[in-house]
């Protein structure tokens, strides 16, 4: 038999029509949907995509990465005419690139970048509920944008991570402590939009969205700037806040290191 | 009895998610929506709303105008807060705003402007699909614009209508002539989309629709900007260009005389 091909996808999804990017018994879920169209497309019934991570439900994807091994020798941007035909239009794939056998779309992340969109016009335009958080209510924002800072580093991130199941101890949460790249808040005065970037190594469990019901918490003035790095030492989930609506939550970008890039 | 209060609303809607605006049997439509959240508002199970026209299956609307009658005391903003918290989403309303009692949304509307959006790019983004027509094939865009500009002015649009029914007949049919007032197509190449945007007195069925089909007749070179004075001589449905999707066809605005501005 000759070895397996090894392809990357770069792929966006609009995660309101999907339970999360996991398989999941009888829901429609992003890896569900992509594996029915690589089996119909590879004709091999076992063809299996693996992504970077999973997505919860409702999170969208602008450049999610996943691969998968395929006999197949339809061309890269056949594979990706072939999919985006058969895909749903929620799932779009940008690229497919051939890779060294060894390339692992969630072993080899260097970085990943997550996106929170927050509305704050008084009325929601109905064309938009499904792709923000909208709160149209008074924020203290350069507060949020002194806290926001205070994420960059290694931290142990305990108070901002979902309640720890089995599987999520398998994906290192004995290893509670995580390296932030990057963690702005701005405005975009257009859009009236809040807007939250983050990047970092890895992420807990709803991680981005307790950091960011945090920063609520300190623009509507319960919580202060100064509370934040008790917040992380007393590793305690019931000090940070709330974790807010997946509907404004975009992973952006997953970057590699330099052979897969 | 003391008289209705005459209630002028201003409203957005997601076209994708409702059989478009009139009231069907069974069938998840704007007006029934609007009617059912109106009758619990005001308590009066016979609360009805009418709108400046009807919009087909599919059809947006960022600027909808409609009107109810009302013996509800309830101030003009409240009724707008408990529209927007009892309507889906998918229906927002801007302003509601008492009107003299003859105020008709559809007998005294002056013009109305839609637009109609077409992306280029060769993937439609997923959170895009539902609100655009994809059309990412090569097209001559400056005769499609030399050929946009000859729909304004005074002209017999029967070549670019639906096929008529006994309602259309109400509507007034029987006089096909219609007064465009602009009708001008242009690129955003931001978007990479290309946007037409059209204003008249009022409209046949489909007619914008099929305007645009015709345009993208000439944009495909199967239609030369000569052929389209003939195609309203010829009073003749099957000369024109086919009906283009519903998904990038937006009602923008609908403009009323001055007593009703």
């Amino acid at each position: 038999m000759p070895p397996k091909r090894n392809i990357k996808l770069t792929l966006a999804y609009d995660g309101s029509e999907f339970h999360g990017w996991q398989l999941q018994p009888a829901l429609p879920t992003v890896q569900a949907t992509i594996n029915a169209a690589l089996r119909r497309i590879t004709g091999d019934p076992d063809c299996e995509v693996y992504a970077s991570g999973r997505t919860d439900a409702g999170v969208h994807a602008l450049g999610q990465v996943a691969h998968f091994k395929t006999t197949s020798l339809i061309p890269c941007d056949g594979l990706r005419r072939a999919l985006n035909a058969l895909l749903p239009a929620s799932v779009r794939v940008f690229e497919a690139r051939e890779m060294p056998a060894e390339f692992h779309a969630r072993w080899h992340v260097a970085s990943k970048s997550y996106r929170y969109r927050l509305l704050r016009a008084e009325i929601c335009p109905p064309f938009v509920w499904r792709y923000v958080y909208h709160y149209p209510f008074p924020l203290a924002v350069v507060a949020m944008q002194t806290a926001a800072r205070l994420f960059v580093g290694d931290h142990d991130f305990t108070s901002f991570s979902a309640v720890s199941s089995e599987e999520e101890a398998d994906e290192g949460v004995k290893n509670p402590v995580r390296t932030i790249l990057y963690s702005e808040l701005s405005e975009d005065r257009a859009a009236d939009e809040l807007v939250y970037e983050i990047r970092g190594r890895s992420f807990l469990r709803h991680m981005v969205r307790k950091i960011l019901g945090t920063l609520l918490e300190v623009g509507k003035g319960r919580l202060a700037v100064e509370d934040i790095p008790g917040i992380f030492e007393a590793r305690d989930r019931t000090r940070s806040g709330p974790t807010v609506p997946p509907s404004g939550l975009y992973l952006v970008e997953v970057e590699y290191p330099e052979p897969w890039k």
